[in-house]
């Protein structure tokens, strides 16, 4: 059994975590902390969990978490980064769900997030954790920082169309995305009220967003560029859906004369063939994010709707595959587990 | 054309009172104040109102509130009655949008809303601002305090049962009601966040709600008994509705055998016969709340479950009925003018 | 294993049977049948299967039912009936997830649903399929009528407090019920349309449902009465709620004088301690459908509004606990496998 | 008074269109019709007009249409076409709010509609109602096409950067749409149950919609060329979006050379100047469907995401600025009015 510590359970991050480990044959929670909630059962703030956890919130410096074998944060970003180095040397492995350990370049990091980066030699060696693109790195490391909702969508798109140089425009992708509220994390902000967000729609972040630079980055790595090389760049707009769970990434990319030359569908079915949390949908098809919904899949679609330009469509739910899932699932990697283990969770639909 | 202030005009019911007196023919609005957003143009925040209302906030004691007609307070409880005195030595009226002259019991609104009530008097001459069952008064009156969503909704179902005394067991009446998320406010609490209130149905209040005192005093009234006799009491339970506007209230009353023997849909239809806002709803049907979404409407419909049970359906919109368009229909009556003026909007379908 | 067919696996309680089965380590499903889909790969109508479910729908006919061990009946009223001696002939058993079953008087099945009932004797053998009030009977049954999801909640509501005769007004119960529109099932009319049931609230079937005779036959037996003593009655009233999924019941008993002596708390804990899927939550609590969304758990809270009032709130996801889950629960115990294989989901939240 | 005809009332369009005429001062409806609901009151239907509207439906065969001044046609495509030439003989003008006289290609309608056009000639002086980029043509004009919800919102957008040549690479326009549920109907179809339709996103008609070759005709209209003209080609992908009412629309073009040169924010604000309907929002913003609810309104906002793109986000309401609203306007046009009559509701919001 792998001891798992999490720290700042209460966002929706930290209750989805919860929900798949306490399910997980490997995993025992030993600790979730709260500075504000100590005490508190976790079940009695989240009783969809009560008879399956057990555990109250205990505070931060109460928790046994350096006897951990893993410690996920669920934090707001910059806590991962402040405790990293300490756990690291007791031996505890670290995944990060905040934005931490996402951005390879720290100044980058530091622009977006308003905060200097306080441990960039963990950041050089911290794996970008999306399995299906990093797999091998994810493996061998000490800290996985866990990517963004909105980047793990857009990436999943276009992997095929980038890995492969030249087969499209590359510094003209578009990533037109859409996200459900709980994307947001369980913050009391007016713009997620439910009498704001309800029956409404709107691109939000339209002069930039953080998910923007983490995507660019790593765009650019998938095409073998440096994470600064501007020929590869990706117009990211997101949008407010009024759903709770679930992502929606709408991809335009220009097709060379070599691009136009490819079966896209056979592109994509080769390049996730083995992948168990991939689903290509065949020819045609529109993936709902409902099909996803409270699951760890990505189905993801293909399309030319003009002769010279692919059309890519991925959904997500940006809790599980967006973000906790994929957490699981990088540790499952970690601990050398089948990547499955504990993860087969059929999606709920209706 | 009537002056008119506005205190507090950046939650839901401020926004409602602008929409609605924005188009009415005999309101000008000369102020709207907020010590937060001073100097903010009005349709900044609320694009719906751009090209509308072209005022800016203003911090309350800039607003030249002393030279209007009429100011409504749509601001949080305890707010109108530190500013009532002085508002009416210099000849305003004041409909306030909260709870502070709504109460009869000065003891009862202590109880309830936690603070001392600081203007008994004022109290004591303060209209309840309901005028289906209240005209006259208001008619009359320097301050009405306008009734709450719930109680609206749940006297006007209950009044045709209890003006005339006997006809059912006043004692042992039901209101279980249901609202929008709305009648909450423009509050930033956990529980009102989308992520929270969407796809979710739950009671609340359940070990007592701030409408309740309110709901058993007008009652009280209603059946010519002082508002502290419990032989006239309402069981009230709300209800969280994932919707943004409308409320329901499915209302019991066991009937008396002199009950058992009315004709209740003409009981109902010759009580709210010459009522422009009150639809009295054919003999079966099972009003919606979007069949006044945005409109001053309030509709019922009420049936017998079984010989001794009645049952009175009741719609409203909890923003305009339920709050803002009351507070309009109420300010017709200060100002003599026709009692639908301004407020005749169709409701929003679908 | 056990091999399960399902009759008419199309609609919502045939996809949610199809999610909790497809993990459930016991079960193999062999045929699903559709007469109008035969060919089409479930998981093509239902996307959220691909990888879990491999079946083609079969046309009724061609179905290997009379191998199968257990057959479910997930079709409109009046399908099971017709199959069902000539199954249970072959030693087949067989749960119905409509209403052939459930009412034991069959001059009240005719005059709710339509139709006569075509196999009165099998209709006297079969058992009412809720297991926690019924559950030695289940055991031992070849035909399980799995209960109504309104039924379900009321039950399960309103049992401690009648199991035990004179504790409550047993005549004028009350039972106001809302439910979230999967209930409906997948048909298309008019009223389940987006555009016609988001952002509203009604009631519906306001001058008699199905589920009331369903109701009142089950609390008469409850309470040791005869299925047509109106001495035990209630009055129900259902709700159309704006989410997929979920049951939210707020049940209303006047207590008679040994009623106001008793501790509620401790008669809701005390009956229900040993079951594993209903929690009766801590005194004060309202339990929210989403702590219950997609799991087989139902959450009750019982209240004193007044001194002589019970109100007991119960909530359930009507796909679950309110048919499919219920139905293999009910399986579990045909089979003599615990009651909880396969049932174990954590409620997703948010 | 304009007396008005209606045929076939009985959808959202319908419903709309009454909303608005009942309190348009020039407006008299003398019938509406429907064969199925011949004979019933149009407020039973849709009790929100319950004293607004006091017609009932009348039997197509048996409606005054030829005595009136103008008729709508919100009924299904190919109506309208059967209809029009005898009323224009009787001269009666004519606005269909269906597909009949939107495309200027009688070819391309037959492909995308199914049907041959039955009357080229009408269908050739037919002006396109689109107000604000075709004015003069829809004052002069007998009959009127009134555009697509889609198609308003997307010319609205592109109309600034298009009018005038060489700012954009008109071939590769990319219009990524949303649409509240009601765009589609009052239809019985499956995919807008709330049940499919609630809790979720995706892409639709992603192998073509009909809105997309309206959008290709009149883009290449506007940019001077033949409607056939590939030159300038919009690639169209619309998305379901859970809530009933609204269309946002996120427009991408690449600028030329030319156009990255331009102040892109007066451009637009220049161009929608005069316009009573069009709210061109301030640098940066991001408008919101709800601000746009339930009126005439369409909000733009221009952004530039990168040196080279532009985008345009437009927000309107699908049955009023992209349906009855704007046929509404037209009728103003149609007979002189001022164009705004009876069309400045303010917007719902919240």
């Amino acid at each position: 059994m792998i001891k798992i510590g999490i720290v700042g359970g209460t966002g929706y991050t930290g209750v989805e975590l919860l929900r798949i480990l306490a399910t997980h044959p490997q995993a025992r929670i030993v600790a979730i902390t709260s500075r504000k909630e100590a005490g508190l059962p976790v079940a009695a703030m989240y009783p969809s969990l009560r008879g399956h956890v057990d555990l109250a919130f205990t505070a931060p410096d109460q928790a046994p978490l350096r006897d951990c074998d893993l410690v996920f944060f669920a934090t707001p970003h910059g806590v991962a980064m402040s405790q990293a180095a300490e756990l690291l040397d007791d031996g505890v492995k670290i995944i990060d769900l905040a934005a931490d350990f996402r951005l390879q370049d720290a100044a980058v990091f530091e622009r977006w997030y308003g905060m200097a980066h306080s441990c960039t030699e963990i950041l050089r060696e911290a794996a970008y954790g999306l399995p299906e693109l990093n797999r091998e790195a994810i493996k061998g490391a000490r800290v996985v920082g866990n990517p963004g909702c909105y980047p793990t969508s857009v990436q999943l798109g276009f992997a095929p169309l980038l890995r492969e140089p030249g087969l499209v425009d590359a510094a003209h992708l578009i990533a037109n995305c859409a996200s459900g509220v709980s994307g947001a994390g369980r913050k009391t902000e007016l713009g997620f009220l439910f009498a704001e967000a309800a029956d409404n729609f709107k691109a939000y972040g339209v002069q930039g967003h953080r998910h923007g630079p983490e995507i660019n980055e790593q765009l650019r790595r998938m095409a073998g560029v440096s994470v600064r090389d501007e020929s590869v760049h990706c117009i990211f707009v997101p949008h407010l859906i009024p759903i709770i769970r679930g992502i929606h990434a709408t991809l335009y990319a220009r097709l060379t004369q070599r691009g136009e030359a490819l079966d896209l569908q056979a592109l994509f079915e080769d390049f996730y063939r083995s992948e168990p949390f991939i689903d290509v949908m065949p020819p045609g098809a529109a993936p709902e994010t409902r099909t996803v919904r409270a699951s760890n899949m990505a189905r993801i679609a293909v399309h030319r709707p003009s002769a010279d330009t692919a059309m890519v469509l991925v959904v997500e739910d940006n809790l599980t595959k967006g973000a906790s899932g994929q957490a699981v699932q990088c540790m499952n990697l970690l601990f050398d587990l089948p990547e499955t283990t504990g993860l087969m969770h059929i999606p709920v639909l209706p």
